[in-house]
């Protein structure tokens, strides 16, 4: 019995290998994860089509419409298939905002959804910090937990990306202060106390985290403060005076600026030491992306995020990578640091977006505040979407789809440098090769391209002031590639 | 047919009066809620006893535990009563940390979390402000609206309280500036868009949001620079230079100190006065709990709160209201601020806890900011936690809980009031009479009546440095006041 609204039929996955787990064969490419998945897109009116104009009317009296790119039926949905009002259906390589991992209305999800532990923790919602459920060690252990990043263990689950990354600066903070005190043990001076009470040092200290222009973290006051995408994210938001450092600006193909990539490399790694030995307000902690997604898909060496490793161990600086848009396999590993091969992982991984739920994993006990209650909301994240994360992880993990994205990426990313070849005009800069799908390239026409390839029945994002972003679904296949390389050929033609 | 796991029997609800809506007359306090509660509290062990040690053992292998009140069976909680894992049954008058409105495994909730909408919005995640689904507009007007502040039509929504009252600075800090350059169409400056990418005046000006002494706003970096409760909230933590003023400290009996209580407010509202006008980073925004909660449940009269809308008027400054711990009923109107008969509402009210979910309410189509994208992130809100919060509204509305909790707060004020006469020692400062079941005194033996409580049957939380508190739910009759009164006698006799 599907509980999913009357006239929905879901649509019964393919018959796969059962109890499949991580496995370094790809599926084949002909196996479709979705058997009844429309097999193109169906474009019937313009889009927006006139009940979406009217929706969206209609939203916008209660609710700001500005940011609108498609008001959706989800229950018309299905895998890579994503469903406007008006009847038409999208090839959805954007993915929400890459946040979707294993495909509208999957069947497997819909059971967590319908599970006794679902309905439980959404109609008793805990305090998680003070009223935990007897299952929730269990739901961390089997799910988070389980696909925590080499050499980190332990994890303080969060609602989403921005507030992730807030509590891993607090916590950075707190580690740094607590080493200048003199260890956990050391207690608070009577000065601390009182300033921090009126925001002042010693207590609020003027400690600062350093991040790179053209990062995206997300849009509280400490992740704005380290977030360097757009102005308009940051316009009239005050700020905190922490640094930022230059991130590599690599020149493609990549093949033919071996050495001038290196050096670029270097003289940025020079400049993130140069600023945490200098900088006036001192540095607790290393911020990076692994790919500046919002920034623009700007990739760097593995070469130069082991410098960033190196640098802060040398330095006394935590070291943080935010996994919330790369995580969850896009890049064709689970996390995309796993590319890295680093000797010490990082002290803290946050991530959100494909996990449907977010927070960051950590391996050092001294990162645990010496105090309870430092780290500490109501909330402290939300069980229901921690078991729908778990729900994907065993998606994941029994269909291969971490592979899958491998080889789809691989498979994707020759098609591309054909179209380069052809059209190099409007293929600039492509990149992301051996990066799962997790895929940009740079087009003078950019917003163009977007809106064009709409009217061809495909969903695609932007990044930075000029990338065409991919961000498909870890159940993007082969076949699926095919559509989306004719289809942009296409709108290439419309031009 | 129960979805909810084999071995819990869901109890039925008592029959009421059917398509209740919002009625002056309280249903009579014989008539219980939950027809198959326990019919008191049953201790069986210590508490913690030996299978809440041992489960707790294990969380803390991988999640930080020290903050733990009570591992919880949520499958066997029921309405007002929470159970751990050893067979303890308790009334629960904390209700988690003041969040859950309507009773553990209420039967109204269980069918919102079968529905259809709730699945497809937890298996297709949208990202509200570039992909809403059809029905989101529909969500809003039937639920989180339907309750809006009088004079608020619109909302912002948003993951926790935390971040509603950050995305309510952000807004009133982007509306001040836009105020100062002339009006929602003219431009930034060159100078602003290079400034603020790197955190500098004047694209990211130094504004300030004003708060009060022992106030809680949340954790996040720009509400923890408004939060001034505890030093262990903000110890190590950088904040911004941002002014506090003086919330008034009323005497009790309020009868007894009517003129000395209201020279406090005067002198307390001249303070913010006094700092709108000198604070060097100039005032956007009063942020203001119309109950100071986890500050220790500090009231103050209706007028000090019709003094600050005026002062905020007078000076151009924005009048936000903090209602996340004290909305949704929990003083006796749906809005605690309704107490205070307003001429012009807030410009913000924040809400989140007993909502479930989060946001801002606001009328003045001004305080969206001029362009897109300016308030916005990935998912901005959750709209299964939506679903349940219209759930939470329907069932308030059927059985008329915000009068009940209205009736059953002067019942146990009363009572309250018989034992603080009794044991004038352990009941200071008695406070919340009005306030629906908003109730709290100080003792100097608080934590060990706290402690004491659970032995006896009964969940209780502080607030403050001395504060007893009380959050019961909305379900709160008299015959749980009853026990209550009865139980805290007890603990009394044992100290």
């Amino acid at each position: 019995m599907s509980a999913l609204r009357p006239g929905l039929k879901l649509r019964s996955f393919a018959r796969l290998p059962a109890a499949r787990t991580i496995s370094t064969t790809p599926l084949r490419a002909a196996q479709p994860y979705f058997s009844n998945e429309p097999s193109g897109p169906t474009v019937s009116t313009a889009i927006p089509g006139p009940n979406n104009k009217k929706a969206a009317a209609e939203l916008n009296e209660v609710f700001d419409v500005r940011s609108l790119n498609m008001l959706t039926d989800y229950t018309k949905s299905i895998g890579n298939y994503i469903s406007d009002l008006d009847g038409n259906t999208l090839l959805d390589v954007y993915a929400q905002i890459a946040s979707i991992p294993v495909g509208y209305n999957n069947p497997h999800l819909e059971k967590v959804a319908t599970s006794p532990e679902m309905i439980t923790s959404l109609i008793n919602r805990p305090a998680l910090g003070n009223f935990p459920s007897a299952e929730w060690a269990n739901i961390l252990k089997t799910g988070v937990l389980k696909v925590a990043p080499k050499g980190l263990n332990q994890v303080y689950t969060a609602m989403a990306g921005s507030d992730a990354n807030e509590i891993a600066y607090k916590a950075a903070f707190m580690y740094r202060r607590q080493l200048e005190r003199g260890g956990p043990e050391a207690d608070f001076s009577e000065q601390e106390l009182e300033s921090t009470m009126v925001n002042q040092q010693p207590g609020s200290p003027q400690l600062s985290i350093l991040s790179f222009k053209s990062a995206f973290h997300g849009r509280l006051f400490g992740s704005l403060s380290t977030t360097r995408s757009k102005a308009i994210h940051k316009l009239d938001i005050p700020a905190f005076d922490w640094p930022q450092a230059t991130f590599p600006s690599l020149k493609y193909p990549l093949e033919e600026h071996a050495q001038e990539n290196a050096q670029e490399e270097q003289r940025c790694l020079q400049e993130v030491e140069r600023l945490i030995k200098e900088y006036h307000n001192p540095v607790a902690a290393v911020m990076v992306e692994p790919i500046q997604s919002e920034g623009g898909d700007n990739h760097a060496s593995p070469a130069f995020f082991q410098g960033l490793r190196d640098i802060t161990k040398r330095t006394n600086v935590l070291f943080i990578v935010d996994e919330v848009q790369t995580g969850v396999g896009a890049t064709g590993k689970f996390w995309a640091h796993d590319h890295w091969n680093l000797d010490t992982p990082p002290d803290m991984v946050t991530f959100s977006k494909k996990a449907q739920t977010a927070g960051y994993y950590y391996g050092n006990p001294a990162l645990r505040p010496n105090k309870p209650y430092r780290q500490f909301n109501t909330w402290m994240g939300d069980p229901s979407r921690a078991l729908i994360f778990r729900g994907i992880i065993e998606e994941i993990e029994r269909l291969g789809l971490v592979e899958n994205t491998a080889a789809t990426g691989a498979y994707l990313y020759a098609g591309l440098e054909r179209l380069s070849k052809q059209y190099p005009q409007h293929f600039q800069n492509l990149r992301g090769k051996g990066q799962g799908t997790f895929i940009a390239w740079d087009s003078p026409k950019r917003d163009e391209i977007l809106a064009k390839a709409k009217s061809v029945g495909v969903n695609i994002g932007g990044s930075g002031q000029s990338a065409v972003r991919l961000r498909p679904m870890l159940i993007f296949q082969n076949h699926h590639a095919d559509i989306l390389l004719e289809r942009l050929e296409q709108v290439i033609k419309m031009l």
